[in-house]
């Protein structure tokens, strides 16, 4: 007996924990850890006091991921228009990516239910980060992996002795390459876009937000969204921390997306899911984010919005942050700064307030700037 | 007038703190800082009590370096023949290096004296973090480079928006065309190796082990040693906590080299410098460190040595950490790991001793290990 359930994210329906639920059997929605009413936590905006899903947090496996900085952006501030630019650097994890985060909670719940060998598709970033903390609990990765994924990130994947599945075909032919050889093999899918566990993991974000900035928190936090992981695990932390009377508001939170991968946008403004195109932000090339209804929640519950930036956007404040403020990120988290300038323009957010973006992966995990570097 | 001198680490000689004094008139010897008697201070084993050269600590350009997470590697450790091995991960600095430690202080300094642009030569690693930072402080930077380099640190270098000086011929090389370019054009030279104040940043790392161990500090530190900035500033920050009377004593610091670029090990053992050869591990191909009396002084004062290292096991053992421990290092940082294992083997650590490795800098910085993966 755990101490907590799999609860269904849209009906009543809760399912005892384990690794291989993924799914409501009466609406095929996704699911969220709940923890049981015993389970009494006391949160005081510290991570180590977090409600977490593990029996012995003292086994969990980690690589020393998150309390990642936070850095004063006054110099991209300047050129974006905005004199309160924040931003927290999730490339110093141990991999790269804020990805590590929910890795860390995933793999080590895998880890304490005895599982030896997981499943897990992805573009590159949570895929090297499975990789590399199965690699430190023991267990064998399968990673599946676009075939098109920036040769780094492949190359990633591979040096922590996983095997790697490379796909032929679009994002959607990847999960289901991966779902296939999961079923068939009978090896636990271990999704970081289904799996309850990673969110766990991702929260961790707010709770060091609060422990940084204190109950003056940032007015805005934007951050790339794909599978909505990051959004959605900041939401939760934050609506926990609230709950505890430890802050009383909760940021307003903003989604960037790209405009040839943009199903979030579409759907937050209620328009059916637009054709994709191709885009240099990997990490949110997500044409169908199976937890699309809990990502609109988190951003309609806060008052935020959702945006979409042109690839020349993305490119040129990719370049611009490393020129002016010594910080250099992959494309997918340049969309996030992208979209700054985009809510300032269209009035979302205004120029005084203080403002947090998650820059959510290292630069040098994908192929240089092509332009004037 | 600051609160700091420039003194000789060979002879008595002293100087007025500027950027541009980075040798001894006398004896032509390298500089140390040294703090005025007049400037008290309070070590307590905590960073932000350390002796800094700033006026204005509050100034200092950061992007949020050190506090590194120490991990303790058990399946690695099973492999080497030991029961107690740590590593600190210096990749997750901003840059992915150690170096951000040195830097951060060499060009909070640099600003402070009002210094507009800077040279710096590196084999990579170096050129990135002062790029970086200089950007961030708004300070143009020259970096001279092999041409030989990585490509992936090549590029991050141009990323940040420095000049990046290609040069061809070996390291030497290097370092004098950008000596020449430095005092042809009246710039400031930021050498990592020469400033003293570049050793002020990377004594944080040992304020940090004192902070993660207390007084029960690992027995052995094992680093791989090029220029020696890292093994400098370790020494010289465990003397200062040492002289407050916060440990009881120093942990003993071994150097790493490869057996193809050794100045250091034959210069530990009374021998001439050897002819070099083609390494692998680029951050340490260093064939004349211009402190090779400090690093000697740092590893006889604690009772450590210096080993050299075949090219098989760098690359070995950077295998197994990733594939064994989801910890992803340069050939540089694997050198060490390969140290650990001669010590062991020559029976300068027992295998009972608890032994901890600065892991210094990330595997995406280089080329991916060329075997098996």
């Amino acid at each position: 007996m755990y101490h907590f359930i799999l609860a269904c994210t849209e009906c009543s329906a809760s399912y005892s924990a384990d690794m291989t639920t993924l799914h409501c059997t009466k609406c095929n929605s996704v699911l969220d850890v709940a923890y049981t009413a015993e389970e009494a936590y006391d949160v005081r905006s510290n991570p180590s006091d977090m409600p977490v899903p593990l029996r012995n947090p003292a086994d969990a496996i980690s690589l020393g991921e998150g309390n990642t900085p936070t850095v004063n952006l006054r110099n991209l501030g300047d050129s974006l228009g905005t004199s309160h630019l924040y931003a927290k650097l999730e490339a110093m994890n141990p991999t790269g990516s804020f990805k590590d985060r929910g890795t860390a909670v995933m793999i080590s719940v895998a880890k304490e239910m005895g599982v030896t060998q997981v499943v897990e598709d992805s573009s590159g970033n949570a895929g090297a980060s499975v990789s590399a903390y199965a690699a430190r609990a023991g267990i064998y990765a399968h990673i599946f992996a676009p075939a098109s994924a920036p040769a780094a990130k492949l190359g990633q994947i591979a040096v922590y002795g996983a095997t790697t599945h490379a796909i032929d075909g679009d994002r959607q032919a990847v999960t289901d390459a991966a779902v296939d050889f999961a079923n068939s093999n009978g090896i636990v899918y271990a999704s970081h876009n289904l799996s309850p566990y990673f969110i766990e993991g991702t929260k961790t974000f707010a709770y060091e937000v609060v422990e940084r900035f204190g109950d003056d928190l940032p007015l805005h936090i934007v951050m790339p969204v794909g599978n909505g992981s990051l959004l959605i695990g900041i939401h939760r932390g934050f609506a926990e921390i609230e709950a505890a009377g430890e802050i009383s508001r909760i940021p307003t939170l903003h989604a960037v997306q790209a405009q040839a991968v943009m199903p979030l946008v579409a759907a937050f403004n209620g328009k059916p899911a637009p054709t994709t195109g191709a885009t240099i932000a990997g990490g949110i090339a997500v044409a169908n984010p199976p937890r699309l209804r809990q990502c609109i929640r988190a951003l309609g519950d806060t008052g935020g919005t959702a945006v979409a930036v042109a690839e020349a956007d993305i490119l040129r404040w990719q370049r611009q942050i490393a020129r002016q403020e010594g910080v250099f990120i992959e494309p997918t988290s340049a969309a996030a700064f992208a979209g700054v300038k985009a809510l300032l323009d269209m009035g979302k957010i205004r120029s005084s307030d203080p403002i947090l973006v998650a820059a959510t992966g290292f630069g040098l995990k994908d192929a240089m700037p092509p332009s004037d570097v």
